[in-house]
């Protein structure tokens, strides 16, 4: 069904959104996920490690940079993963779990993820991270209708998709200005990473055992992802 | 003089020394280091790429951590290193410098520094980052005689030396409590990291052309920083 919809969507052509203007609205719990949403410690544990990798990739785009600018900017969005992957960590140790353990059972897909959606080169990687990071922590921002109030609104503000996505949506198109010819291949990059991305998503969810009611009820969430998706393409002139 | 002095101070036995328990007194300006301060650019724009070559090393070091209990700790250590990073480049754009064009005349140099010191395998990159990463932080900080007073001090506690040490300390004495004939190839090669760091710490002193009176001017400082080595190698266990 989301696929569909996004299709449909990604016909119509829009105006350039300005990234980062959308509000939060997840912890307004207005999406009805019961018990879809982890439980607590699953959920740290995977956006722990899932900050924790978008921290690492960004840190090889960092090594990789080509020039002094660059570098000097991705690691100002390097530190803002780091950052949320300390911010959640330290939530783990206050409920006095150790985040190694917390974080385990995620390791192995997400590192997956990661190799999946890490690019060929520089510019595709960075491409990713704004895509795939974008996603995920808005999606993470969304699902925290079944935690505790006061940490849901801790970790709502700690993961902010889009920070620092500004730097990165520079970098790109300063890349495009100077070689239009690559836009076409980042951008088909761009689409392909949707996939991984709300597969790692659905993977996120804990299950009723009902596989296609759980879907349903994910529905407006994804909705709401794939529209930000879109604005995130947008904003880099590529058609979601 | 410094190598004399060095090996004597070898020869000698001591006891474990506390990492990170000496008092900062390079503000109060004892060392007469006059014009061999480089200007504040030169001075923060070298300490600002030196603190995000740590940075890079760290982040391979982290991706490259055998499990998640190290991971998350080295990523703590990485952070600091770009929190010191992104504070010195924080007071150049207080300056109205670009913090590129500062640190560019340093790239090349400190790259190669980076090189040459990345250890073979990812328990001497831990050994390199604790003893150059101390070292030149060390260095840096009792060189900060000749810049504004205020600046200074700020600097000062910015790139305070071995405050994440016990991290990477803990790392390393895990690995030689499992697998003790590694001990001595690792204090091997923290010995020969010494002349890589004096010699980074040495090139980087603004010189007045005269070198033999430059090196008898920079004589206490050379002997503090070899002391605190001198620490730093106690605290693995090894003999400096």
């Amino acid at each position: 069904m989301v696929f569909e919809w996004f299709r449909r969507r990604s016909r119509q052509r829009k105006p350039a959104a300005v990234i980062g203007a959308r509000a939060v609205v997840a912890h307004e719990n207005r999406y009805d996920l019961g018990d879809l949403t982890p439980d607590t410690v699953s959920y740290l544990g995977q956006v722990a490690y899932f900050e924790l990798a978008v921290f690492e990739t960004l840190s090889r785009a960092v090594s990789e940079s080509p020039d002094l600018s660059s570098k000097e900017g991705l690691s100002a969005v390097a530190g803002d993963a780091l950052t949320k992957h300390h911010g959640v960590v330290a939530e783990l140790r206050k409920l006095k779990v150790d985040p190694a353990i917390a974080m385990e059972p995620f390791a192995a897909s997400i590192d997956r993820f990661k190799e999946l959606t890490q690019g060929n080169d520089w510019l595709e990687t960075l491409v990713s991270v704004y895509i795939t990071g974008g996603f995920l922590d808005d999606f993470f921002q969304r699902i925290v209708g079944g935690l505790p109030r006061a940490l849901a609104a801790r970790v709502q503000a700690l993961i902010e998709p889009d920070r620092e996505a500004a730097i990165i949506v520079q970098q790109l198109q300063a890349a495009i200005d100077r070689q239009p010819a690559i836009a076409s291949r980042l951008a088909l990059f761009g689409r392909r990473l949707l996939g991984d991305a709300l597969l790692l998503a659905r993977n996120a969810i804990a299950g009723s055992g009902d596989k296609a009611h759980d879907e349903a009820r994910m529905e407006p969430v994804f909705t709401d992802l794939i529209a930000a998706h879109s604005r995130r393409m947008d904003a880099l002139g590529f058609t979601a």
